[in-house]
């Protein structure tokens, strides 16, 4: 096999572990010199492939690659750029293999989600169509779990970590609290097709530490007389209560419980979350104090929390995308397989692209709870090991040491290329 | 000395390291069985002394009262409960000296912040006027960090590292997005009055690491044409930035920027935060994408990643209270001196809760940067040390292992009073 080099782009929204996935790719492709000769990085994702803006990781050093396991986003800037079907972005798709050609890229690494994968796929189809040899293998990603065939998603584990901890510090706050003062505790949390993150927030009550938590999953309706009357049961028999809701939680309208049509005393419209919402309703329903928060980019950057596991296999992912590489594979993805819930063991499998490209795993019915408002054992059994473990960052004057990579450009080669949109 | 008991309670919002003072507090007071006998804690606070609703500790065992050291909120219950003036709320406190007298109680150690420390004072004054002998220490506690004398309040440490932290970590998350998606990020932080929570923002950009922040202080009066100003002469420059606002940020007009008469679709009056207010007008003015988040109680509960300076300082102010006691003080709180800043050190020292009550400690001028939205390198010295070093709970299953005290009743023997309000 000629040595050829290898391209790697970070997609979509970024994760605490997604740099460590980076860290598996270069750190495994720096081993085998012999048959990977550079690995080059896109700028901001794939528009640095479109752009011939290209990294050359060969410029940082080994201790700057091992620090991105530690470091949280995307170390090479991500984007949000969806290549649509080979008809309508035929341009796009033979630029790639342009630039691809015009670098010696033989190896295609595509960190991402579902779209992403999507993208990978057609790519690795391109490539064969357009008779230049190219692997391309898909690195899963997405805090948002809903990728199919793998047991879970690099980047979720550290996210469920974060809400289970902090709804678990947030009840003890408001509990002591509920007294005299606040009684209902909210947190908006992301997830706007799936509840797997919301989910996770009913961890934060386990059989040493029983916390009154109602959950609002984008799955299941809301229905407002069922939820105040929860919410009131539980604040009768504890004091207090918190509410972890999705931002996805829909009405029995279909429409986004966010969506209010807030407006401003001008008249303007205002765009708000789903916790003071769902606040304010408790205070009519109820009449009961409360506070809200909205985690938003502090549940999926909070790296200072990641769960070990989640980093262990956000690093596999990378390193396993290389290996099946260097076998020969194209058009897969590596996955992690559970062996066993208790004790926790997995291992890596493989997953091919057309399986997982477009189908969105959705929580389980027995998932959750027969009420709607909470995670059943089985959903705790599945959960509880994805966020064992940690592994904090090294600190310095109080404060993370992530590391910022140097980025140097790889010199163009080519014409410009106009990006559509 | 006669051995006497001592009543130990905790008051107003409760922070991440109101039990490691508490830990202080019961740990050596315990050492001192010769001279304090029984230590009562007031569960939810001045309401449990009121009330004739007393804890007995002294049926914790010693890993438990240990266990507060590492965690957060308040174990025996706080509340927000003002004892007025002598005068107005006389019932109330010849109730606390009845109830004291009743329990042989001889100490009062009462944890909160200035509210609190006047309230501390006023008991000791009645003591005193009613001839009951009563040594009356206020521990130090506010997230606030607004109290006079000491230089830094026990709470306000740690929330300010778990800013700092959240706010590098979500920069770099906006970092790695702003080419094609989220350029700017707003995160809403504590602090009605001063902004102490606001500028532990700004940490998050250093020397080695340096991140665009602007940061709205309450001190500030808002000029919507500056701060837009500012925001896009950071986004041309760094592609992106982040903007911390305390919730107490007011307009021109003296009204608080959050108070904006939200009205949802029906009409009705919605309580919205600051940070949605802030990013609407980033969207208005620059056309902007954004993200916003409300860390809310999230930041004071946050023991997961607590100062291990904060822990320290927490626990000597309990200690320091209790032994203070022992030599025989009356009206004083133990206060955080600092020695030195390069290298960091500090000792406990003590100030009289005259010098206390009623007393605000705003940040210095020399603070706040001249554009009014950045913190100065005087603030930066003032501010490092405090959030320096780790102080990790243990972990199980992936979650902290908070404890949960037994706060075993003591049998009341006066008849019931009935509070106010």
């Amino acid at each position: 096999m000629p040595r050829k080099n290898a391209f790697y782009a970070q997609s979509g929204g970024v994760t605490a572990v997604i740099n460590a996935s980076a860290c598996g790719v270069l750190e495994t492709a720096r081993k085998h010199k012999d048959k990977i000769g550079k690995v080059y990085a896109g700028r901001n994702g794939i528009i640095g492939a479109l752009t011939e803006d290209l990294i050359d990781t060969g410029k940082e050093s080994a201790k700057a690659i091992a620090a991105l396991r530690h470091t949280p986003a995307g170390a090479f800037g991500s984007c949000r750029f969806k290549l649509k079907g080979l008809e309508q972005s035929r341009a796009e798709y033979e630029r790639l293999i342009e630039v691809f050609k015009a670098h010696n890229i033989g190896y295609f690494f595509y960190n991402g989600g579902g779209d992403s994968a999507d993208t990978c796929l057609k790519v690795s189809q391109l490539s064969e169509k357009l008779g230049y040899p190219l692997q391309a293998i898909h690195v899963p990603k997405t805090v948002d779990n809903d990728l199919p065939i793998t047991d879970t998603c690099p980047g979720f584990g550290s996210v469920a970590k974060y809400i289970a901890i902090s709804t678990r510090e947030a009840s003890f706050d408001v509990a002591s609290m509920c007294k005299t003062s606040t009684k209902v505790f909210v947190v908006e949390v992301m997830g706007r097709h799936a509840g797997w993150i919301a989910a996770a927030g009913g961890l934060a009550s386990s059989k040493d530490c029983e916390i009154p938590i109602v959950i609002l999953f984008p799955e299941v309706a809301f229905d407002k007389t069922k939820f105040l009357a929860r919410v009131d049961t539980l604040v009768k028999k504890f004091g207090y209560c918190s509410v972890v809701v999705s931002e996805g939680v829909k009405g029995s309208d279909g429409n986004f419980l966010s969506d209010q049509g807030l407006r401003d005393a001008f008249g303007h419209a205002q765009l708000g979350g789903v916790a003071p919402v769902v606040a304010n309703i408790i205070k009519e329903g109820l009449g009961l104090k409360y506070h809200w928060a909205v985690a938003d980019y502090l549940q999926r950057a909070a790296r200072h929390i990641a769960s070990r596991t989640d980093v262990a296999q956000a690093y596999a992912m990378g390193k396993a995308a290389v290996e099946y590489a260097l076998k020969g594979h194209n058009a897969v993805m590596p996955t992690v397989v559970r062996v066993s819930s208790k004790p926790y063991k997995w291992k890596v499998g493989m997953a091919q692209l057309a399986k997982v490209a477009n189908v969105e795993k959705m929580m389980p019915k027995d998932f959750i709870s027969p009420d709607g408002f909470g995670i059943t054992d089985k959903c705790r059994v599945y959960l509880e090991p994805l966020i064992s473990g940690e592994d904090y960052p090294p600190y310095k004057n109080g404060l993370p040491q992530y590391v910022r990579l140097k980025n140097a450009a790889v010199p163009k080669k080519l014409k410009p290329f106009q990006l559509q949109k």
